[in-house]
């Protein structure tokens, strides 16, 4: 048994621990279902000719990630520069930090990128690109940068089309001793997507923006060897990817009801739980308390905009089988309040106080952040190890 | 400077450090309005002829406990077992384990109170009560027992008129050898409303709810020494609690923006908030992006329920000042997308790539809960202090 967990009991976990045993609420992982949808992940890229940078964000642990990366050294993308500092930590060296670059960060990059990590920025405006200028021209550490780039309106990056924002950028960034790396583009609107055909669509729009951007920057002469895209939606629905250099995705790792209801990922793929214990009942109101609230679920609630409402959850049992239209209806900070869907026909389980159920959750990247370990269970149904994962920034 | 945050930065902050220097996202907190808000409740609740027990699950920080508490050793409530260890670590001697029970954490709790620390537990049926005369008969513990009562239909708790089930379970708890302390109640509807009256009605539905249950434990003879209410929003309008103890409430030490919509707090106390950096814009869309995005926030949006949906926060200027009609619009994990209020004729401020904000969370216990320590302002502007916060369970 591992003991690098930061959780006081996972810590002194006996061998064999099964789920009932464990102190509630707690994350749990299926590696096996994390295993198998990086295999079917990896395998759809290999077939469509690109490479295969994991987005590390939802996971925040070196187990999972020494799963998903290709090798032990990377490719991997990261949300924050703590990741790129712990992952740097765990031998990851090649690493895209993949939020717009505040110029008062470019110190830590360096920092990172002196202990021999390949650590890549990414922003999409001539004061940001003004600012790595006269970083690494002070400095003398040739940055590398990849623009970002806008496949959908949803949040940032330059119009594919904006040729002129484009080449300003990077020439601005060459002549100050920057290195152009390429375009990056992240096709988020796809969230809000659930026709396989309008992903697929998609997907398309995302690589035909990287192609026009990556085009132009090679066109004036500048260069651009990483055309990188991805978001689990359409790295799931890509159909090709001509011109196309790598997709990022993470959170089809573990999958969550969010994802499910946009048909990326399949309910029974979902890797990701939280174990919980009933602590009471309300049997007039048909409803049964357990100590997994918001603090465990995270206050996500993205699966209310879906076609499918799952509250905070989908309850399951201690094999991970749903029970029948029986969702965590409203949480408040340690209690979660279980309850069959409206309209639902199926009988409320009786689940006394003490029994254990198992919670799927809406968002696997805001569940996850909610705790501080991963209870890894083994085919059989045991924990067969606790992984530590990190947060904050 | 204190060096005991677990942030890798708070430990090496020099002494007068402003927040523009600090790494963001981060938390900050103004000592001074908590240190109000606590001497505003605590003047209402003296006037009140009433004990304070504060409610330590949105602080989750010692240094907080004792500018909230009444005496070093407490009282307090807490919302996890985890935090019951913490703070008895911290000296903390009089707790209540806001959660009802389960059975196996039964020894979990003995240990605690073996330590010296009067950790009483809260249970509303009879198999709780059942396990815990187990315990109490088994174990030489005669735990305090407060039995939850309903207090509105809003979650847990035995309904007040409900007389022969109070009594079964005082019975059972007094025959088991554990102690019945007497009565807990939440109105935890009140976060409904936000009219006065309604507000001031549900305070006194609160405790007319809580003396009925009393004053049917003692007629039948059982011991009811305590008779505890409580809620922000509740403690905040009540007028007379004759025949209460005590009253609990937590979140208003901090404040935020849900309960500024609720009218328990004023925006311009509210003592947290969060740091961000500005890192790009999409001026032709009207959004400013920082890198305070729902892991700094959380996902919480409750204020979407009120009359005004303050989006994922309210965008302040660094002295914390309020930029008219700026809100956080949306959020992506590391992204927060700020922009006009819908209709706002303000104009957007200029704000350049690396200028700093600080961002009213919606809910102070969600939004704290994503930080592993404050940066607190002293009244100078300047962080005086770092105080770690825990999570878990």
């Amino acid at each position: 048994m591992p003991t690098t967990g930061p959780d006081d009991e996972a810590r002194t976990l006996p061998a064999g621990t099964t789920p009932d045993a464990l102190r509630t609420p707690c994350l749990l992982l299926d590696e096996a279902r994390v295993r198998a949808n990086v295999d079917r992940m990896r395998g759809h890229l290999t077939r469509l000719g690109v490479a295969f940078r994991p987005h590390l964000k939802t996971a925040k642990s070196l187990d999972v990630a020494r799963i998903a990366m290709t090798t032990p050294a990377g490719p991997a993308m990261v949300s924050t520069l703590r990741e790129a500092e712990y992952f740097a930590g765990g031998g990851v060296r090649d690493m895209i930090y993949g939020v717009g670059i505040a110029p008062t960060k470019l110190a830590r990059v360096s920092a990172i990128r002196a202990a021999g990590v390949d650590l890549a920025i990414i922003l999409d405006s001539l004061e940001q690109a003004d600012a790595v200028a006269a970083h690494a021209r002070g400095g003398g550490d040739a940055l590398p940068v990849l623009i970002e780039v806008d496949a959908d309106g949803h949040r940032s990056g330059v119009a594919p089309t904006d040729t002129a924002t484009l080449l300003a950028i990077g020439r601005r960034l060459t002549a100050g001793g920057a290195t152009v790396r390429g375009v990056l583009l992240h096709a988020g609107d796809s969230y809000a997507l659930t026709d396989p055909a309008a992903l697929a669509a998609a997907a398309e729009a995302e690589r035909a923006a990287a192609v026009t951007a990556a085009d132009a920057l090679r066109a004036a002469g500048l260069p651009c060897p990483v055309v990188s895209v991805g978001s689990t939606p359409t790295a799931r629905y890509a159909r090709d990817l001509a011109g196309i250099t790598e997709v990022r995705a993470g959170v089809f790792m573990f999958g969550d009801l969010y994802q499910a209801g946009v048909g990326s990922v399949a309910v029974e793929d979902i890797a990701l739980s939280v174990l919980a214990t009933v602590i009471g009942h309300q049997r007039a109101r048909g409803r049964i308390i357990t100590d997994a609230g918001w603090m465990a679920m995270s206050r996500d609630r993205g699966t209310a905009k879906q076609a499918v409402d799952q509250g905070y959850g989908v309850v399951c049992d201690l094999s991970g089988r749903p029970y029948r239209d029986l969702i965590v209806a409203d949480a408040n900070q340690e209690h979660g309040i279980v309850a069959l869907r409206p309209g639902s026909g199926a009988a409320l389980p009786e689940l006394p106080v003490g029994s254990r159920v198992r919670i799927l959750p809406n968002h696997a990247c805001a569940t996850g952040a909610q705790h501080d370990c991963y209870h890894v269970l083994d085919g059989g149904g045991r924990v067969g190890a606790v992984w530590p994962r990190i947060r904050g920034w």
